[in-house]
């Protein structure tokens, strides 16, 4: 397939949906990102790499992070992990604080915000610092991108944390209910420092190899996760992927994906591919607006949607 | 593959696991079942079938229609359909009504039971009348089946309308919403019908065979759907297709599937086959433990997952 | 105290709040009502009314009937009636399920929907007919009244059948969770019919004097309830009376009280005297918009708060 | 009436029921209290007390300190204190986060720990400093009892502190509603250490004269709050006092009341008399089991219920 092609397509296509949706505004770092930007990256198991757009942009990957971060308790704990979060549809908003009361401070799965946080908190127990927890993360994620110049945004984790209260608040509830093992604040920084990692959609789309590999690098040969938990993975990413749009994503898209309130989307094609899209207006359900309908174009056209 | 084999196989494993769960006990058709009863087919798309244990005894398919009754209403409303039922996950019980409040009287999805009495109701609605919309809901599944022999228990259907009260709640409060068009005991009545169709795992299997294959039947070359309409009905059965337990069947199993309380379970490989099987134990998210099981090993043996 | 000047000046002072809220809509006979009346009257233990405005005209008094279905039932089942409706506010409106699906199909409170359905129930089942109960209810409210004149408007009741649906869906759910003992539709039936009784304020506050007096009509001596008993019908007004404004109803007011939706009010100062008070506009709640203000200014007026 | 007798019938009654009920164990020091105790003072509006039982013994007054602080804050801030906090009965457990967010932060009433935790706030933002507004709650408390020597135990609110994860969950999440205005850490210690507050029922039963005698306090002729403020946190005492047991109190006891996890209630019985009662094992609402009792046994011996 020349997709090369499509994606210039699909850019030709998506531009006056630009317009559209709305930027994130709770923080002043995410607030100032311009509007009208766009950018697309495909990368093939073998390493070539398609891109349109702005695909040179760093841009916060915020809760795509809670993929990597994931996978690694994942391999830590394997099924362990399940007794502090679950594997559900929450079919509520990211941030909901209503089940966890109801299910004693259990998240419903690690793609909400109290999900993400219990995962971050085994990571600072296993490391058992959240310094190191951090250091770990961030060698992980330089370690799937082949890429060791990815950092984080400071100005961004701290001003996440001047906005932190919701978080707090899930991760204090939590802890009320037993479900959280170190410091809260420690924990929260840690989590607000892996959100403001940066990429490029090239970058991201590299990241994602793994996943659309059975767990192992194509590239490097190293093996991140077992093939059955890679497989768990993307099945995670497709029922939970979206918050109270993953049905809508999985329906219109047809791809395990995690969205970040950044305004990027990673999709995987199993056994294909990974894909990195990134325009910053988010619909309502707080999902960049042009890059799923950029996904849902390129199932389209491409055929490779997984159902 | 040598798919006999493997289904074997799984039987010998799945034994031990038939003592487990409870039968559906709310009506006395479906509580006087045999528990340890076991049964597996798949349909390639050829047409070929592999089956093992009880394939040729009949069982109350249940919920299992509701994506037959959702492929029909998708065929004929599109996607006007959506401006009565969604296709989110619910994140709740099959029957619950919190949400229907919350959301003003549309349901979630399809397959929660408000969403199946509103596409039934869309039918009674198109067809004008609840007993041409079940003669036509019996012509689709005896067009899928290839088996004009399909037939509903009449037992079944009667005992369902003694015991549902729930369901009757379920669309008055959709009715009190404007989001009800016929009379309320005329399509609940239309719908325990439906609910009360009997197959064989064998019949059950060959009736998936046009998800499997982009909405095309590929023995009769009928359409029933488009290709991109069938890829959404297996995106739904993905996300929405277990209830609660949705997601984990996701992570489990990584295959598209609805589940009904009469233990039998349709799975969807796309491009590659249909798969049932029949266990009427129910876990306690009210779907076939043995069969949950069994298809997690199937996917597991074969490598069938989508993810 | 110059009772008859205090009516008198909270009737000028109420008169431009007469233009405020909304009549009810939901069936044609109320929608019809005109906006801009106001009645009020008070009736003394020794019998002695006092009345401004129009307390001739006689209205709707819709959910006022609860105090008097559930004195009866209190009379007939005593402390056994808590087995199927309890006595805490509910926080929620006056018809929702949410609370009764949690709390398995057990009302929060007799003057919710849920809770009056079931006290109507209980006296179908006591009667041992709808017909018999119905007759034992306006023979009830007769006697509170002193007034055999006392009906019930045919087509109000109708209407609310035709428009029925929420409270269908209320009397459907607690039967499947056990807590509905006739036919749905007879007892719904009757429900509409006690509530469509129509009353002056003339006679609503005759109606409230066995409430006033410990259980005893003060002219008749006929006792209706035990002392202990109308303590605690009193409690449950103050509590539950005016669905979620009940709070703001005792914080201002400070009188136990039943709203209904036809616009009118019925308060008690024990020992003292019962108060009726009709205006047909509604605030956001349900609730009289300009009789909860004349409540207000009369208890701040005469001190006769209970507080 | 002779008071000292009917509180000795009660004591005597009441013993056997000491037994029953569990002492709240959340923290060590509230834990380690021993359970069979139980003390019973009145103070009449002229500053006679009579008292049975350990009327000596200081125990953790708790929540009952909500309504000082809520007194203090509604003399403040009049009706303005009403866009941040509710007078509504919640039908929720004291500590629940489900209402605050689909209320946006506002919580029900002054008197879930939410409510309560806004008004501290609302007290160190006009104190200016979170030491300052601990120090005019302490002299609040002192004057209402007339007794300077009147402490909150250090141990105990420390102890709260160190389990304080839900209240700060509840401030957070009302922060990140906006509906708050220190600092969390501050202000919830500010609480704890209120909460901390220790009397005899002899000194509470002291403290309720402003509430008895419409605001001001009878012997001191101190106005502590207006005559209408007065019956309003009257009001809000019985609809909100007890939690989700609220109407079981109204109904039961028929009187103004508000009851702390230490064991204590204080109760109104306005223009007559303050009430104090210390029982601290607790019913499954986390009110005292044998105070509520007690409180029950008075009102029926001496008729003094509000209805």
């Amino acid at each position: 397939m020349n997709y090369q092609a499509i994606l210039e397509e699909i850019y030709k296509e998506i531009k006056p949906e630009l317009k559209r949706g709305k930027v994130a505004d709770y923080i002043p770092a995410l607030a100032r990102v311009k509007k009208e930007q766009f950018a697309m990256s495909i990368t093939l198991l073998d390493g070539t790499n398609y891109s349109v757009g702005n695909f040179d942009t760093k841009f916060s990957i915020q809760s795509i992070t809670k993929v990597f971060t994931f996978s690694m308790a994942l391999k830590i704990y394997k099924d362990n992990l399940y007794k502090r979060v679950g594997v559900e549809p929450s079919g509520n908003p990211f941030n909901s604080l209503v089940q966890l009361e109801y299910e004693n401070g259990i998240p419903r799965n690690p793609f909400i915000n109290a999900g993400a946080l219990v995962v971050t908190d085994s990571l600072v127990s296993f490391y058992q610092d959240e310094f190191k927890a951090l250091e770990k993360i961030m060698h992980f994620v330089r370690e799937i991108t082949q890429n060791s110049a990815i950092e984080f945004n400071q100005e961004v984790a701290k001003s996440e944390w001047e906005h932190g209260d919701r978080n707090l608040a899930l991760a204090h509830l939590m802890k009320s209910f037993g479900n959280f093992e170190n410091s809260v604040e420690g924990v929260v920084k840690t989590y607000f420092k892996q959100c403001a990692i940066e990429m490029t959609t090239k970058e991201l789309s590299r990241s994602g190899l793994y996943l659309a590999n059975k767990g192992v690098d194509p590239i490097s040969q190293k093996e991140f996760l077992s093939a059955s938990q890679a497989k768990r993975v993307n099945a995670v990413m497709l029922t939970c992927g979206h918050y109270d749009a993953s049905g809508e994503f999985a329906y219109h898209v047809g791809l395990p994906g995690k969205s970040g309130v950044g305004g990027g989307i990673l999709a995987i094609v199993p056994n294909v591919m990974s894909i990195a899209v990134f325009a910053p207006a988010l619909n309502k359900y707080g999902n960049s607006h042009a890059g799923t309908l950029a996904l849902e174009k390129f199932t389209s056209k491409t055929g490779l949607s997984i159902f």
